[in-house]
């Protein structure tokens, strides 16, 4: 399967030109030829069946045979708020491993211990187009550019609220809490984990403060081991 | 914390003496004194505490002043059998994930259709030391020389035995199938998957086949959802 990521396609559009970077490495590297069938997803759901019509090697022409909108599309939407590792290529696995099992947004939170206060969203988000290629899903996860935790506390949230922490207190299971095809925002703190405060405003917000079990985990595992359990719960 | 594996050490000792390099980690890097109180792990369960009676950079003299065994002894066993991915690096991370999340054996395995024949498990054996340092764990995850798949497949077991993989048939779930607290051993394939054939042969010795959901998932993706699956469903 040869497969392109064209956000702009529509499905209404019976032909599409590849981009000049495209259509090289159609044509160049991949050397497919006049006939060949191609896959194109839009990231917003829609995957699509091309024919190469103009093999063309800067503007080549395809055209569209079938389209099917809302492929794969989830059940539930889950967004994770996680602050940037100091190493980056630590968060880097995380948005292609979550990618890979399943993640609709994900924010980069700048929080009191954060060590890294800011990160490149454009460069992120080839991670997770590569990613999305990779293992063929038509909807492109969003990454937001960083926010401050204070901000993203106090923002409204049409679903379930929750705060992975390791301080003391009472904490949650997402098993016992989840409510299933619904749409979730889990924060995951830094290196140093959340200050007491933090959480104290956090659970003022509405945020319930959940465990991920008794491992020591660093913040990008801790991310995913929630990515997982949000969709392993919610498989059928 | 000041964490140090010391698989040398037995319960019994009164005293230890830290190796050359750990000595002069603790002394000249960490700079710890006299009087200063260390953990120690053993790799087999034994968490240690002990105060530095030499601060000698060469030869830390250590008293031993508590002893646990089986300090946080997992309910279950978890031995997962991967090929090893053609850029090593997803294997390390594959290995240093499982160890945070927790697994208890790794076997690398040649397959037909492997791309890497050969690992250093030695190389790869400190990823997993300093993952148990990390995340703060007594026991050390075994990783095994590579083997070959055939003579894996037909080695006794003593416990349940399952093979994931995408070719068309029958698969079952973990979530349906897990015998709880027991012993589990999942084989995992390389890039192109395992063939038909050495499907059919893991089922002629009792593995079964299983799902790890719809998401294509690359080798070491797959590797770690297993293991996320196991402890999720074991934890209580």
């Amino acid at each position: 399967m040869q497969l392109f990521y064209t956000p702009d396609i529509e499905p209404t559009h019976p032909q599409y030109f590849l981009s000049e970077e495209e259509s090289k490495h159609a044509i160049r590297v991949l050397r497919l030829e006049t006939g060949s069938e191609v896959q194109l997803i839009d990231g917003k759901g829609g995957f699509y069946t091309a024919v190469i019509h103009d093999a063309h090697p800067k503007r080549t022409i395809l055209n569209i045979t079938s389209v099917t909108e809302g492929f794969n599309k989830r059940s539930h939407h889950l967004h994770i708020a996680v602050a940037p590792t100091k190493n980056i290529e630590r968060l880097e696995w995380f948005l292609e491993k979550a990618t890979e099992i399943g993640i609709d947004e994900v924010s980069l939170i700048i929080s009191q211990r954060s060590e890294r206060k800011e990160a490149k969203v454009d460069r992120l988000s080839k991670i997770i187009t590569a990613a999305i290629k990779q293992s063929i899903k038509a909807y492109h996860p969003v990454l937001n550019e960083p926010v401050k935790l204070s901000e993203l506390l106090s923002r409204p949230f049409d679903g379930q609220k929750f705060m992975a922490h390791c301080e003391p207190g009472k904490k949650l299971s997402l098993r016992n809490e989840l409510i299933l095809q619904s749409r979730y925002l889990i924060l995951i703190g830094p290196e140093g984990d959340f200050t007491p405060t933090e959480i104290e405003t956090a659970l003022q917000n509405g945020f319930k403060p959940i465990t991920l079990g008794e491992s020591r985990l660093r913040t990008e595992t801790a991310a995913l081991e929630a990515c997982f359990e949000v969709n392993f719960l919610n498989r059928i």
